[in-house]
């Protein structure tokens, strides 16, 4: 397929590499253009503006960090929506506002344009190795349209209902996550403030209930107080609030992911914001006055 | 070897049940006698009171609710402390105050009884199917010599310090798990109130950052707003306020777990207090108004 690729990140530039492995005709594009020349290296077209990028693909994945810059790669000034014809599909890997993906499908529909929502779990390392879990959007044949494309860095891509779904399917994702790593550190903490021998506490806590991918991939971090990426504190913290804003839409109050929220703010605000999520052990740690 | 078994519940009974069919010389005594029964037709020996139970054996086992009952079977009237002989060991396998636990170590080494605190996690299966992971508290002789009693229900043994690590450790466990049913729960909120499909969703979540046993193993109590035992809401309650009592003592502020704490007692005083942990998720729901 003839695919663009705009936002050549942490996560945009290694899923446009893939594309490039799995075969398709790849047009990068990025605010930075530097950020091009490697690819371009690799055999892909460059292209000086989204618009540019969108003219003569069927598809133009996007990853940027936040929905307004969504907004702006597609409908700015020289935007997808400008380039793109009718009968292509944007698809966009950005974490972003479940409600502002289902308006932005609207929009593009508006001009014979669909829209697949496909936000990513699995961070850097699961972009280079093609193994991100994705979390899919869309009205179904733009959803098969779109399965090359994902199929080339994904290893469980999961369909969950029209535009804005796979959105919210990752909101849940950071809220789970939330609580979890925020009691991960709490616990950590409260052992190492008591002088547990963390290896073996760590070994048999691994084995019940408190088990979970946090504790066996961030507990070290924590125990180290070292918190190396990973996964932003900025970038979950801005997750957390769109989540926040969809359970208010909804009238639910999540109270354990407020208080990571107001964490995270402090966190960022100590100047942590981009350490690694598990950093939230800080927050548990800091007010020690040991004895 | 001679063991007495005090505290014949969930917990208790069926750890007197592996004894038994490890080979040792059991005694058992309930405040409730006619839990005695079932194991006295297996071949325990009955006690009327703690002290009867405790005279004449190598080690006393402890399965109770609280610290307070614990001080009371220990050192109250016809308590353990007025039968075992200098030399015998108490094993506590109830979840009780670190502090405390070593407090009554020392008073029992006035005596020179041992103690070993030897907290479970697994539940009521792991009791009956002898797979308890167990954190270990006290000395290495007294932990040696308590050995071929875990052994006969415990998989995992872990011996993480002097009196009242064991404690600490299962305080730690109980933190951990706290945010990340809490957390879990608020997810499942979120997905069900935006309509998500939620089967198809559990499975995308349980391939990253979000895994964890209680979404293994809970998350379809609180899709089905079902919270069968499990692991009980009150006792739970009641392990969180010993970790955030140890944690003051330390000088830590745990926010997550405050906030579950605070959830539970809600739960506590709307009836709940008898479900299962995942009842949590309740909280969450509760405050949804569908559109």
């Amino acid at each position: 397929m003839r695919v663009a690729v705009i936002g050549l990140g942490t996560m945009g530039a290694p899923m446009a590499g893939h594309l490039l492995d799995a075969g398709h005709e790849v047009t990068v594009h990025n605010r930075t253009r530097e950020r091009e020349l490697p690819l371009a290296e690799r055999g892909a077209a460059r292209a000086a503006t989204p618009a540019e990028a969108a003219a003569g693909v069927d598809a133009v994945l996007v990853c940027v960090s936040d929905t307004p810059d969504l907004d702006a790669v597609v409908f700015g000034a020289d935007g997808v929506a400008q380039g793109l014809a009718a009968g292509g599909t944007v698809i966009d890997c950005s974490t972003v506002s479940p409600s502002a993906t289902a308006e932005l499908a609207e929009r593009l529909a508006a001009q014979g344009i669909g829209l697949v929502d496909a936000p990513v779990s699995g961070g850097s390392e699961g972009a280079e190795n093609g193994t991100l879990t994705i979390f899919v959007g869309g009205s179904p044949d733009h959803v098969e349209r779109a399965q090359p494309i994902l199929q080339a860095f994904g290893k469980r891509i999961t369909h969950l209902g029209p535009s804005g779904c796979g959105q919210m399917a990752k909101a849940v994702n950071q809220v789970m996550i939330a609580g979890t790593y925020a009691t991960v550190g709490e616990g950590i903490a409260l052992a190492q403030a008591a002088g547990l021998p963390l290896e073996q506490l760590m070994e048999a806590l691994s084995a019940g209930a408190a088990s979970s991918w946090v504790l066996a991939n961030r507990a070290q971090n924590m125990v180290d107080d070292s918190y190396p990426l990973g996964f932003k504190v900025s970038l979950h913290r801005k997750d957390v609030a769109i989540a926040l804003d969809e359970a208010g839409r909804l009238g639910l109050d999540l109270g354990v992911s407020q208080v990571v929220l107001a964490e995270e703010d402090d966190l960022i605000g100590e100047g942590h914001g981009d350490e690694d999520v598990s950093a939230l052990a800080r927050i548990a740690k800091r007010r020690s006055v040991r004895p």
